[in-house]
């Protein structure tokens, strides 16, 4: 059990006292950043940086050099485990990830199968306890997995989409295939947590990408009941520590009560919703990530400032807040632009925390 | 001034009683029908029906002669107005609307002026009349725009989009620019809907496409905001009826009570929001329109039954529903599913409205 030098993350996500808002970027390890594209480019491609430790472990590590971060998170891609079950993931040049065999036929659904971590996903396994040690106890590593309903859309639709025409389509005309699809995939996901959980992950969090797209009754229905599955599921100790899970719903601002109630210990907001607002819906009952714009790192320092301090105000007094995105971090993101971001979280912040 | 044989509509708008809930479709007139595609083919393209009053007409007139629709909607397209500033739209095969003069430099910027619709708009004008002409008092007609918003997304990014980093850059990094464009912009939506209630329009629509990719603070500042100036600048009543305007951001359920206060009649909801819920939000001061997520016309006439008996249920007793569409109808729509959901409509209504 090694001791960490800064658990500020881990402690602001279970709303103990800390001395300023914690910080970290969804996609902070990525092409924004030079060092990044050099790795990427010595790997061959996005899939050879995510199955190869060594590189996983190089590139989730940069962004902690660069800037003063207060988590890592494993580089990998959401949609390992459907890859694991065989669809057969391939990133086309330019474009979103997309499955070579998306589930078209009754008998493909009926015949898919709960993936066993230790399988095909060993490399992502690996690359957790490559990057702890790695680590060596300087801030904690978070472990990810897509949700159920995420990892269903590429699956069902082939690819990423705007429309989701035929999940949908199969929601309402055969929901019973779709529920299988996501307890196969909820149950999958749970022992892809907790493994990763148990090579070294000091906190999980569930991407919940495409939630947003659903009905009110539908979200709970198809994405949040299988997450909360999830999250009733999960190792909740590890070395003698909580360890803590975020559920991030991108669009899903409207239903954050009905997410409160899962038994999750944090949720990520997107940027729609103001935070101050969000902490008095859903009361004591969760720790708050996020939610700036990230399209504002952009902009310039000062605005940039601004409105993190805007963000810092609305949550107000007292712990529970991790300052992320609301969502990944774009390509075109000047780095030192993102530097300025995490310095104003730590400069502002503490006032809060007095 | 023509005697209206169906106002359902108008009076549902105004929340006045009725005998059953009136229902018509966003993108009624459209691709989901063989009758469409074979005059869109004799147009040659979108825009050749578009600037055609002849077959904006016959389009337009088109679902009316399948369905007992409750309403009429003017064909034509959200960016007819950057249009006619002289941005050049057009429609690249198999891909979205785009601008060949994108603004790009200030100087675009600051020369951009209000448009006239009696000039380069006179071909909408023209389908507004007479296509009012052709109904013949059997359904209202609804005229409609974009919103600033939405029409400035494509201006400055010169397509759709899903990051929206061009326009969000400047409204972070130059927001006095981008406001120069929302004001020019809305004055000139404000003449062109009066130029179609003028024209015969009986109620007017402002599309809100890209709102809700907005922070809470930014939609109110650079979205909302505009909205409301055009709500106050519209004619408001015309033939000695009260012409009702409804405003419909996409992916905005969240704001509800923000988009309550601007004065509008009545609010487009998408899918995500129950709509029960958002009646209890907004109160008395508007009428609701929406909100069955265009996908489940995909699946069987039974799951469409019961979806559209959800929504008339969750509404709940009295005036103020108009039912539509969450979005526009998809071109993968059966129509006897379209049908299958009016019908439903019609007749699961009644109760509500005892």
């Amino acid at each position: 059990m090694s001791h960490l030098k800064n658990d500020t993350f881990l402690r602001a996500l279970l709303r103990q006292p800390t001395e300023y808002t914690p910080v970290w970027m969804m996609r902070q390890a990525g092409r924004y950043l030079p060092e990044y594209n050099q790795t990427r480019k010595r790997a061959g491609s996005f899939l050879g940086l995510c199955k190869n430790p060594d590189y996983a472990t190089e590139v989730t590590l940069q962004p902690l050099a660069r800037f003063p971060l207060d988590a890592a998170i494993l580089f990998s891609d959401i949609l390992t485990v459907p890859d694991a079950m065989g669809l057969g993931l391939y990133f086309a040049e330019g474009e979103g990830p997309k499955f070579e065999r998306p589930l078209r036929e009754e008998w493909e659904i009926r015949d898919l199968t709960v993936t066993d971590p230790a399988g095909n996903l060993s490399y992502v396994i690996d690359a957790v306890s490559q990057i702890r040690k790695a680590l060596d106890g300087s801030v904690p590593l978070i472990g990810f997995s897509g949700s159920p309903w995420t990892l269903a859309t590429y699956m069902i639709e082939g690819q990423g989409g705007t429309d989701f025409l035929k999940i949908k389509q199969m929601a309402y005309a055969r929901p019973d295939l779709l529920h299988h699809v996501l307890d196969v995939t909820a149950q999958s996901v749970i022992l892809y947590l907790n493994a990763q959980i148990e090579a070294g992950a000091q906190a999980v969090m569930i991407f919940d990408s495409w939630g947003g797209a659903l009905s009110h009754a539908a979200y709970r229905e198809f994405s949040l009941q299988y997450m909360q599955k999830i999250v009733a599921g999960l190792t909740k100790e590890r070395e003698g520590r909580r360890v803590p899970n975020i559920v991030f719903t991108k669009g899903g601002a409207l239903w954050l009560e009905a997410q409160a109630a899962i038994g999750a210990d944090a949720l990520g907001l997107d940027w729609t919703v103001d935070i101050g607002d969000a902490r008095r819906r859903v009361g004591e009952k969760v720790a708050l990530q996020g939610n700036l714009d990230p399209a504002i790192l952009l902009s310039t320092p000062e605005a940039i400032e601004k409105e993190v301090g805007n963000i810092l105000a609305s949550y107000g007094k007292g712990s529970g807040h991790v300052f992320n995105l609301g969502h990944g971090i774009t390509q075109f993101t000047p780095p030192e632009n993102a530097g300025a971001m995490i310095e104003a979280v730590h400069h502002l912040s503490k006032k809060y925390h007095q």
